[in-house]
């Protein structure tokens, strides 16, 4: 009754022009010829037999994503009418989960993030699944330990240890993410960890909760478990807001019946949601470029390059920079500010 | 019996890939939709009667050329089957005047140059046609008036003034380009000007100067004139050497039995050579970025942005750049580094 959910929603503006409408980031074949969504999937299928692997994504994208998990039901693939936010997508996945197999377990995990080395993920997230099946009242996250005072993440404060589980701690406060002093103050009290988006529940806890702190989504998702038929119309009116903004921040708050547990993941970790974070997570060659397709240079350090198209990108005596050919457009940022991708993708689209 | 010849040849490879084997940049269509090209012939054309233009380049360019200028005769193309550099695409075009017309007074005019204002060039040409006129002797050349110590050009060494031409003075000296001293030095003066490498002569002085200082090259390009058939079995086997070291050096030093003046030129003047001289003569926006086709920027300064293709070229956050699409190719490089697209375009074709 272990089951698990990959979120591959997202249209990924800040990986403009490599994501677009048509084609989010978590499709795109960068890593090795693999998606980040192949990635995925082969990271929960060594916990999690195929056949209760969902995953929840934008309805224009169900073709690509059957295409690129062959092992994916087709009856498993939950595709959203339109975006939104993350607190929607989990609740109208459990709703479903819960509608198929009240007794569920239900891990939420991410399209979009590598982690390495992937036995000690497998290992820490069937520790989530023990305590959730363990612990009726147990909201299960995990906590990235984290290596770097990162400024670009969320962070969850750790409270007591769980007992009989030396790798978990109840979580206390989740905080946005720090300032550079604040961050290395977290990082040398050892009391914090990442917060990395991903959970394992019982189906029943998470609709209890949601009940209890989100009625009118409650509502909502348990409707469409029911009557699937009216999907399109129902899902265009729900609020978008994030599940930590709406139930694990409360619940950490001691809102709710529930309460938070984190379980740590002792990993390497990127949330490829920038160029910044892409370039961090591929190879680099011997002068410090990550590249992807028919590229150049010559005294470029510290690039970026992605070309998806034929014919030569050439770097000549850049460094730091993403450029990026995609479709029909060219992308040229520093890395640093890479954040300004989506603005720039929002103007342009 | 005043004629000019467009000198048109070379591929650009400092322009890749804007310019390539097949599209130099002399024919590309950057200056408000007219090429390089175009806007020499119209500066010519005030001067010289369309019947008189000719245009040297290469035979492969020799379609595209005719159909940028609808009013070269196609008898007036001098199509070379390969590069020789410019003393020989000079003697070849001088030795057809000559059989065509020996009492001829030719300019050699540069295709990719931009000058302004155009009266004055025009005014200062007018100029050059009456000394060569006056003077059996005179290999005329002009000196642009510099306005920098400029280190990227050759510089004429003046010296004294020419009765009756307040604009002209002899030339005792071609100087390579200076390191930055010499050249603040030469600016201090008053006694240097750039070397433009246009000139005016009569061909009878041109070709008489060739036999004393080149005499293979003499006989060949007469031979060329007296039977164009033999162009492709003689034409590769000249010497690849240019006018100034072959021809002016030797006899500004007093070799030969001419002498070299030099007309100034008080314009602006712009060797469109690289993306950084390319940068300074197109015009800029206030941010000061100059962009052809469709490029989107986003706190980006100082950048040269050419879109040759479809889709949008976006930069954010970059200073400096040149950032160039064309064919299937993109070029990212910084202005200051321009000289270095050689390098890599050999490279790369």
């Amino acid at each position: 009754m272990r089951y698990a959910v990959i979120m591959a929603g997202g249209a990924g503006t800040r990986l403009w022009p490599m994501s677009r409408q048509g084609s989010p980031k978590q499709l795109l074949p960068l890593f090795g010829g693999l998606s980040l969504l192949q990635i995925a999937w082969a990271r929960a299928v060594t916990v999690v037999q195929p056949s209760n692997l969902y995953v929840c994504t934008g309805a224009a994208y169900a073709d690509e994503v059957l295409r690129q998990l062959p092992g994916l039901l087709p009856q498993n693939l939950l595709g959203e009418p339109v975006g939104r936010d993350s607190l929607n997508a989990v609740a109208w996945s459990g709703a479903v989960l819960a509608k198929r197999d009240p007794q569920a377990v239900m891990a939420v995990l991410a399209a979009d993030h590598l982690i390495t080395p992937e036995d000690v993920f497998a290992e820490r997230l069937t520790v989530g699944f023990e305590l959730a099946e363990a612990d009726a009242s147990a909201l299960v996250t995990f906590g990235v330990v984290p290596t770097s005072p990162h400024t670009g993440f969320g962070y969850l404060e750790r409270g007591e240890a769980v007992e009989g589980y030396p790798e978990a701690s109840q979580v206390v406060a989740f905080r946005e993410k720090p300032d550079a002093a604040t961050a290395a103050q977290y990082l040398a009290s050892g009391g914090y960890w990442w917060n990395s988006g991903m959970f394992v529940w019982r189906v029943a806890t998470l609709l209890d909760q949601l009940r209890q702190l989100q009625p009118a989504t409650y509502d909502a998702v348990v409707e469409l478990a029911d009557n699937p038929a009216r999907l399109t119309a129902i899902y265009a009116d729900l609020t978008p807001v994030s599940v930590d903004y709406a139930i694990m921040e409360p619940v950490s708050a001691g809102l709710g019946s529930a309460h938070v547990v984190a379980v740590a993941l002792p990993t390497q970790w990127a949330d490829v949601g920038s160029y910044a974070s892409l370039y961090e997570a591929l190879p680099h060659d011997e002068s410090g470029n990550a590249a992807s397709g028919t590229v150049a240079t010559m005294d470029a350090t510290g690039n970026l390059v992605l070309n998806n198209d034929a014919g030569v990108v050439a770097l000549i005596g850049v460094t730091g920079l993403a450029v990026v050919r995609s479709g029909s457009a060219v992308l040229v940022v520093p890395l640093k500010d890479a954040e300004k991708v989506k603005q720039m993708a929002l103007r342009l689209e």
